[in-house]
């Protein structure tokens, strides 16, 4: 492999382009009209525009993306996360164009892509999911018929569902009546299909993830969870490995479920299978799996030392995992704190405009990734993650000082920014205590506090 | 301890600073009226103003420095390196103060700093040193007649030197004669004491040193080596740990030979055992002991995750080390790239001034220590490193490789850097074969290369 596309921007984009220059691997960055001043196309080894702003003319514009790989002599697109990470067609495309897609085989992505099928599978694989209907349900009477038998509160979920979209919860038949209709309208207008299923509904929950890693020789190994439990409307905000809630023998088992659910589907190069660890019952169900890098992976890079988008990068070059289950060490706490472009005193209101400031922490511990710089403008149109502070220490008490430190140390003027929302977090007793679920930040106003 | 003084400035100053503050420790500094501008003044809790620009009226004004201690309530000062570190005058003051002075006691920072007394010291703990005269040389015919024991090449070194000055070799009789009474007359007027000894001159070494930590309950360890053979001048440019041209079995003897010499005079806080190691013989010999933290700590931290600024304040809060040697663990490579406002094309002449943009580096296994940021103008009345870039990686060639991404993507503008030195030095080949000595510099023009 000696020339990589990476078909991403921002922080993901400079991070990928990290990996492959640290390989001797040239790269090439694609970037919109609002990106021409993006790290990411100044880091590349070329750049070239892809469109305008809008990510429909540019980011998800494939045939252009493949156009490009093809006429600068790329072996391999990486897609980074968002975008077009998860999407078969553009895959299935770059196998038809004879450029590596970095990531696991289309078929597979397409088998995860699908909620209801992705959990039918993992049941087949031996796999903890959560109590519920059988795959897809056929109508409303099947549906009330499901909810009495494993018991009210019930969650409706879209099929094709995802980012929060597609997903109601209902207390008992009349909601469910109510919400059914709704989700099935919302389902058919958001994905162009309306098929839904239904599940225990568990509420008092951490979301735990475990990152897997499998080649195209057969191995599979887990690199340990990621806590991601402090969520705003299911968006994950601050994430943590290892997980401080669960037992060594969880940890295990779950590493183990993970690895058993990657070799039934021959998963091959990064991914994640989200767990939810149900508090009250002390045990995990499957949530989902994300067949790509995740925002949250340097976390795990952390603590085991394992660069996992180097790693991506031989996979897809077809190398051999160079270590076995035994050899992975998990050593350390490590935080990742996701600094966005918004107000998080006037409700998280997007905030893009120019840096006029911008110091970053640095020392012992402290991590960024970041495609911003002093002076830099952020483009309103893209996702607002404008940065992610990762920390690293000992045990998590001294991450945390080291978190505190760095995140008092950051300076950015010109926009608001997420620092004092994290200053807030890492402050608040439960979280200090360990005692939260994903509801924290509905139970506690942070920002007031 | 709850506050802390910090007599210093830059990089260091901010280092201390931050080390603080994760502890929970309030932190005061002092800048002369050239750093008001400096980040080691805005990160503190509290700062103040010691005098003019040049160091012998401010960060050398021991009086104003305690006063302000006094006045603010700290409970201890941390002189960082350079200016007051191992000055025996500050430390005692420090001390009839009733101030921590957060470094050894005063009597051995003065055991140490005569350099023929510190290496009879070493010869009594039974640490080998470099053959030569028994303590000073009492005449010029004393000197010839060790010198025709010992045989030529020697060197002539002033008991009170350092920063490479009072040092001076003689490749016979004749030079001796010559280089004696120079070394004597400028021992005299730049140490204000003109005692000098002789020792056999070894001229194919890497410098390699041992960290040492002790503290107040008997406690030794060591904390592996750290290779600065990368030196222009006598002034380290490069540092990395593990050193690659030792074997294992010399490592663990030379980490024997600094606990032993740190026991021996009861060494209490953070220390560096400097040897000389012989390329031609392939033995090690002690250099000088540094009785400071000093510039290149970080690789030693990077690769045994021990915060050494923090376990310098726990020592002097009067803790015991928290760890025994068995439980100091060696993993993976870090290097050290100091970054000097100088041109490297132009025999590194300084070059203060306003830095217009300051990129820094980020990511996996990257780390930066600096005072600097985008607007800051670099004042010329102090020594010209304005940033320390560490790296770490799994093992040397990783490390090399995520060095030469770091250092390709830092831009400083405004003013000129040794980065194009360091990029140079990382491609060299002698380097990265680990096929150089101390005069690597001398013997390769890297610049023009």
């Amino acid at each position: 492999m000696k020339k990589v596309l990476i078909a991403n921007r921002g922080e993901i984009a400079v991070r990928i382009i990290r990996a492959c220059h640290e390989l001797g691997i040239e790269t090439v960055s694609v970037y919109s009209e609002a990106d021409k001043d993006s790290l990411h196309r100044k880091l590349a080894t070329e750049s070239y525009c892809i469109g305008p702003k809008l990510s429909k003319d540019s980011y998800l514009d494939m045939i252009s993306i493949i156009t490009i790989a093809q006429n600068t002599n790329c072996d391999a697109i990486h897609p980074g996360y968002g975008f077009l990470a998860e999407n078969v067609d553009f895959a299935e495309m770059c196998d038809a164009s004879n450029l590596i897609f970095i990531g696991p085989h289309y078929k597979t992505i397409a088998l995860m892509g699908v909620k209801d099928v992705a959990k039918d599978t993992m049941q087949k694989a031996n796999v903890p999911t959560v109590p519920g209907s059988d795959g897809v349900v056929k109508s409303l009477d099947d549906a009330k018929k499901i909810s009495e038998e494993i018991g009210y509160p019930v969650i409706i979920k879209a099929s094709y569902g995802g980012g929060g979209k597609g997903i109601r919860v209902a207390r008992n038949e009349k909601e469910l009546i109510q919400n059914y209709k709704l989700t099935e309208q919302e389902a058919e207008s958001a994905f162009g299909n309306k098929d839904l299923y239904i599940e225990k509904y568990i509420s008092n929950f951490r979301h735990i993830e475990i990152q897997v890693l499998g080649d195209y020789h057969g191995n599979v190994v887990h690199l340990g969870e990621r806590d991601c439990t402090v969520q705003r409307r299911m968006q994950k905000l601050v994430e943590e490995a290892k997980s401080p809630i669960i037992s060594e023998e969880v940890r295990e088992e779950m590493g183990q479920a993970a690895v058993r659910a990657a070799k039934f589907i021959d998963y091959v190069n990064a991914g994640t299978i989200e767990f939810i660890y149900d508090l009250d019952e002390e045990t995990y169900y499957f949530m989902e799996m994300n067949t790509r890098i995740q925002v949250e992976h340097p976390v795990t890079e952390m603590i085991t030392g394992i660069d996992l988008v180097k790693m991506q990068i031989k996979i897809a070059m077809r190398e051999e995992i160079p270590f076995t289950q035994e050899d992975i060490e998990f050593n350390g706490h490590a935080f990742e704190f996701r600094i966005n472009a918004e107000n998080p005193y006037k409700n998280f209101m997007p905030s893009a405009g120019k840096i006029t400031k911008f110091k970053e922490p640095g020392g012992f511990g402290v991590r960024l990734e970041t495609a911003c710089y002093q002076g830099y403008t952020i483009p309103p149109y893209y996702d607002s993650m404008i940065a992610k502070l990762i920390v690293y220490g000992k045990d998590r008490d001294d991450a945390l000082q080291i978190a505190r430190r760095a995140l008092d140390e950051f300076i950015v003027e010109g926009i608001n920014t997420t620092i004092p929302f994290h200053q807030k977090i890492i402050n608040n007793e439960a979280f200090i205590n360990n005692d939260y679920n994903t509801n924290m930040l509905e139970n506690h106003d942070i920002m007031s506090e």
